[in-house]
């Protein structure tokens, strides 16, 4: 698939800090960006910009907040045509601050939200929108919102000076059928809006996912290292890359981290393809249920899992 | 999506023999069968029937021959309505013998062949056909194959007695708009065959596949219990099962099987998603290479590997 305005961006420290805190080492964090750089990634996701009030720092890593000075620490002295982004939670600011983009090492400001908080959003998109920043608007849930309050969040970002909208299949529920229906959407309600795709893994279907949406015309898309991400993980980056056909594009440096890097992290940390997950995506759930229970000893008693969110969905 | 035609195939002994030169253990093929049973599977292939000139009883399972003597053994006292199926190979035919249906515990043979063999899977095909079994023809590495050669096969096929003709995407190669092509090919030169659908997970789109074979009309689908197979494994049938939402489905007992069988065997078994098997699927090659090398020390050195299989393919 050769279409020019399509754009990859990596999410490996943003959602991969989801399962471990944020804790992700300084060296790790430049690794990434120094292959990203080299196999051409368009964005890097440096982490959160989360309220210190919030989120105390004694329990999360420097990705949580990712102030300027620590990411200008982090790129000092590597080549890169990478622009760099940071996500903040539209329903959890308090008292982040940003500077303008002239003065920051940051080139564009993701905003998550559910429906429900998309004024919220809208608020803080035009904060960061007049420092300078591209903008995106990421829907989270979108496959337990109804129609017509999605419609009338939709039409209201359409309003806005946002340059992108991003499908967020959060639960890992939809197929590609789904897919293209939510695109189509999206596309009637926010004419001239950049569409992005950022999908789960539940039932392994994040890269098929994301080439529906690609086909779709989607042109900003997400992927992670070998599919790190909270859960069952996001679309892998190196999948992206074989189906991209660009020339800009090289594959090997970002095989060369997976191997030195996030093989050996396998050892400790978890994600990807697991029944509980499967279970959630399947059932359109929040992943929070399946992720507590592969944190206890009943991690792989599936049955009882499935049985407990059936009853819970009663 | 409920078509009451589409039925479910399990190869978990059969593609998950593959890794383990067939040495299942019985109290395992029995517990499989009792599941799949309760779980409303339509069919469960036992293995292959194989030449012992060809694959010496020394250095396999009992799942490579599956007498039938063996798998009375086995689906002894079981109540079920799940038919067995065999695979045999065409270009390994010999001295294997087939008893008339009557006297078989099989229902179906399952004929694997590339192109190249298609007038020796036909020979087979008519012999068994006139024991009076159900047959399939599944047409292997159909992603290497020139359309010219590929479609007069299929115009062979199409003269036939088999029922069912399978797309078998051998090397994990094909995405959503190739299968659709593919399978579309299928229904233009196979008139009233029953189309089959066997894909493989080198990219993470084995069960994408699936559900978009099952869209154009394909009424016959493989998996396998937590993906098992060679190299990246096959469709999980646990997905199959949450997309399907024919009432005769129940995933519990597949979900059991799993959690007692299928996750203490990983500890010594290896399957799935991993960067070798999706090098090779990327770029369109058989997975001998990245099962060679995920047997050997460099089981991790991606980037190699990668450099090797381009030089192999200039």
């Amino acid at each position: 698939m050769y279409r020019p305005e399509i754009k990859v961006l990596d999410c490996t420290i943003r959602d991969g800090g989801l399962i471990n805190n944020h804790y992700f080492t300084d060296e790790f964090v430049r690794a990434v960006y120094r292959a990203l750089s080299e196999a051409g990634i368009d964005y890097m996701e440096m982490g959160y910009r989360s309220s210190r009030t919030y989120a105390p720092p004694e329990q999360y890593g420097a990705w949580k907040y990712c102030d300027d000075d620590k990411i200008r620490q982090i790129i000092d002295g590597i080549e890169s045509d990478v622009k760099l982004s940071v996500m903040v939670d539209a329903h959890r600011v308090l008292e982040q601050q940003f500077a303008p983009v002239d003065e920051s090492p940051f080139d564009m400001i993701r905003i998550a939200t559910y429906v429900k908080d998309v004024d919220k959003a809208i608020v803080l998109q035009k904060r960061v929108h007049d420092l300078g920043y591209e903008t995106t608007i990421n829907i989270m849930a979108i496959s337990t919102e109804n129609e017509f309050d999605l419609v009338e969040a939709l039409d209201q970002i359409a309003a806005t000076t946002t340059g992108t909208v991003y499908v967020v299949d959060s639960f890992g529920y939809f197929f590609s059928e789904q897919i293209h229906y939510i695109v189509e959407l999206f596309k009637r309600h926010l004419p001239g809006k950049r569409l992005g795709i950022h999908c789960h893994n539940n039932q392994q279907l994040a890269f098929a996912n994301t080439i529906e949406a690609i086909r779709k015309d989607c042109n900003l898309v997400d992927g992670s290292l070998f599919g790190i991400g909270r859960g069952a993980g996001n679309c892998p980056l190196e999948l992206i890359m074989g189906f991209l056909k660009n020339p800009k594009f090289n594959i090997e440096p970002v095989l060369k981290v997976i191997q030195d890097y996030m093989i050996p992290m396998r050892q400790d940390l978890e994600w990807g393809y697991l029944i509980p997950y499967a279970i959630t995506g399947i059932l359109n759930q929040h992943p929070r249920s399946a992720i507590a229970l592969r944190e206890g000893p009943d991690r792989d008693k599936y049955v009882e899992f499935y049985n407990q969110i059936r009853d819970h969905m009663d």
